[in-house]
């Protein structure tokens, strides 16, 4: 565990990407946290990001602010109804209208900016392929397409002084698992917001595809989940 | 030359992307053209843009707003220093101060998201890997890996309805190529913007290595550079 270690990770607020900076900080990375406000709806995730961030006591924490809204396309920046109360087979059938364009590829581009200012050549995201594997950009096979892109686009990659790399801990771990690591490592969920249509307060609906998923994997792994639901 | 061919243009409001956007229109393609601002100093750039845009009578144009400069890193965004009156022989070598952190992969994922949104397969830039190597995301390895990208990041791309393609036409063109194929196409060289360093009023500094490259882009086509320049 060196101490120059260091990392870019990129922060949304909820369940999984607090999991995955708390991973990268035992794993021995000092975590330089990046969030986008990316006109999402659920931007209660931005407030969580930032006790997040602050709970973990990250090295750096910034927020960049670009409005995907304004190229339509998603029901989380548009007007597009949210599906809820989706049985697991109708969430485990094809790409969600939850999906936002090209979102994963915009997000790791500012992460790999953010690095390569820094010089920093690790980037970490809460990607997860199992539980959700409706978003392509959410697959192994992209994440490696995106770490060449990283390597031949950069000043640092192609003078050899970084060599980056993209970590994705949780591709391949379930909900549950995700929520009992996050649990050992002291993650305290109770400041992740997950929800895609909370109510006014950031009270989380419970019944959209990210609120049961959320549910399913704290009842999977035998916890108590510590934020309330407006629905049982 | 079929009606119903569409394109996303990255319009910069410079020589080069105005160039793009004429040559993928005489291509046959209906262009929607979208710009950035990510806090570039010569931000009369995007007044270019969309005199560009508007000349062209392109579809549709778009501006989105993201600030890079918050990230730091380059001379563009930052208060680096513009290098000045440099020779050939010192623009050639290595990357210059003005390379902005993973810029063109991030304009590229938010054209991909936009032409997603639209349901169209063909993006453009108008990057060229001749006058100015120096930059390593205007280089053909790169443009390609993006592309392995584009298809693996997104719905349309995973599910076969669309298969993205990065057009760079300029990419080995020299400056003086690029211009005479403009004049061609109509392409009115006194609405684009290209210096670094632009005075209060927008007029080019005529010293940076983008006014010297344009500068003797138009000595070597034989043409005279419509704009102005406060040194000759």
């Amino acid at each position: 565990m060196s101490p120059s270690k260091s990392a870019v990770v990129l922060l949304s607020g909820g369940l999984d990407s607090a999991t995955t900076a708390a991973i990268a900080m035992a794993d021995g990375y000092t975590v330089h946290a990046l969030s986008v406000d990316y006109g999402q709806r659920h931007r209660f995730e931005l407030e969580s990001a930032r006790r997040v961030a602050e709970a973990l006591q990250v090295a750096e924490h910034r927020v960049l602010s670009i409005d995907l809204a304004a190229l339509g396309g998603s029901a989380l920046t548009d007007d597009l109804d949210v599906p809820q109360d989706r049985s697991s087979e109708a969430m485990a059938e094809g790409i969600p209208v939850t999906y936002v364009p090209a979102r994963n590829t915009i997000l790791l581009s500012l992460a790999l900016g953010y690095a390569e200012v820094l010089g920093v050549a690790d980037l970490f995201l809460g990607v997860n392929a199992i539980d959700y594997s409706g978003y392509p950009d959410c697959r192994p096979e992209f994440l490696r397409a995106f770490e060449q892109v990283a390597n031949l686009a950069t000043k640092a990659g192609v003078e050899g002084t970084l060599r980056f790399r993209i970590h994705a801990p949780l591709v391949a771990m379930t909900k549950a698992e995700i929520i009992r690591r996050g649990l050992e490592l002291g993650v305290d969920y109770g400041l992740t917001h997950t929800c895609y249509t909370p109510d006014d307060g950031g009270i989380s609906c419970g019944r959209c595809d990210a609120c049961q998923l959320r549910r399913q994997g704290f009842a999977e792994a035998g916890q108590v989940d510590p934020i309330p639901y407006l629905v049982d």
